[in-house]
């Protein structure tokens, strides 16, 4: 699609290293939208628009606040920045424990990447049974850059089984079952994410898709030839 | 084996409900001992020795310590108590939230079913590649209990892959690759535990081994079906 492009006003501190744009068509009326394909998913399941949002231009940041945890969520392109840019943003990275560094620079992407992330995740949350069916202004542009969405189309990126829509709200011993999930964990683009249940996305881990089948594959292999003793 | 059983004096608090008792041969000389078969590893390989003590009596706490996580690290015997009798140890199990409060109790297990886990996790260790010969006074209750440790005959519980002795000295971004796991997740015995990659535990969960199995099974068929749209 071609876009608007302009720079939206924004109070983020954030702003002047990357000004939000707008992603409604070229010229379109009415004020400028970063994220005009969400709207209707923020009217009908605010939830999941947020989270779209979030996971799409933010890392996941610690489970709990400390210093030697790192900033707590921050945006993915942030990270893309040089020791001492961040240093300006209150980003100390060169203090932070050199776990903590590999995980933020493992979730660092570009703008662009994240926000063509948003646009995917929304055209694949349509894609789930149960899901609304988008208004025209949000399915024509997401078609033209994805297919048709299609209920049904949408499934596990990793088990590759069904969800339903109603699984986007809900959690178990407090995380939510839906998470998003990275066919490569450290290319965070359009080709390469989708949702995911949570125990598949945290049992493939730091794998590959690819490697996780192999290594299943491989587990099973070992299995019905009988080895190890259980 | 037919053991002395003595108590054996301990300044630990928890003493009280359950005081820890000695697991030598009856009429053996010498001092009494809780982890007689033990002492060989202690020497060679202490990391391990502590590792088998802590994961066999010790639930695994919080990654992080605060009021609404919980206790971190507590005997797994403790937590079978009443709230009560919690609370006596300064425990308010009602305080913590119901997710924490079902964590714990997953982990609970009595006495002699820990100190059962240690036995069997002790000639687990010695059935790995690379591991030292166990000296007789170790080797001779751990067979008559387990069966012949016999090197390589112990593999990862899960993916069923050997790995070495030293593997249980190594780590990965601060966390052991070699981790306890247990082949149904809430019954911590000798018949349920065995050693295991750190991902194979996390891919595990929840899930007992055989759930597991069929789980990627099934996620094998979706994927040579063709399902999905990767």
């Amino acid at each position: 699609m071609d876009c608007c492009g302009k720079t939206i006003a924004s109070r983020s501190r954030y702003a002047q290293l990357v000004p939000p744009t707008c992603y409604l068509p070229r010229g379109h009326t009415g004020k400028c939208d970063q994220y005009p394909y969400l709207k209707h998913l923020a009217d009908i399941a605010p939830h999941l628009a947020k989270k779209i949002r979030r996971d799409a231009t933010m890392t996941t940041g610690a489970a709990w606040a400390s210093s030697d945890a790192g900033p707590n969520r921050i945006l993915r392109w942030v990270i893309l920045q040089g020791d001492e840019q961040l240093r300006e943003f209150g980003i100390n990275i060169e203090s932070l424990s050199p776990i903590i560094q590999a995980k933020l620079r493992d979730k660092a992407a570009s703008y662009e990447d994240c926000m063509g992330v948003a646009r995917r995740l929304t055209w694949s949350a349509y894609g789930v049974p149960g899901a609304p069916r988008p208004p025209d202004h949000v399915r024509t542009p997401l078609e033209a850059e994805f297919g048709p969405i299609v209920s049904g189309s949408t499934v596990c990126l990793i088990c590759r089984s069904p969800f339903d829509f109603d699984d986007y709200a809900k959690a178990k011993r407090g995380k939510a079952v839906i998470e998003t999930a990275h066919a490569a964990p450290r290319r965070h683009d359009t080709a390469n994410v989708g949702f995911a249940h949570r125990a598949c996305n945290i049992a493939q881990g730091d794998k590959t898709l690819d490697e996780f089948y192999e290594w299943i594959r491989k587990i099973l292999r070992n299995v019905e030839a009988g080895r190890g003793h259980p």
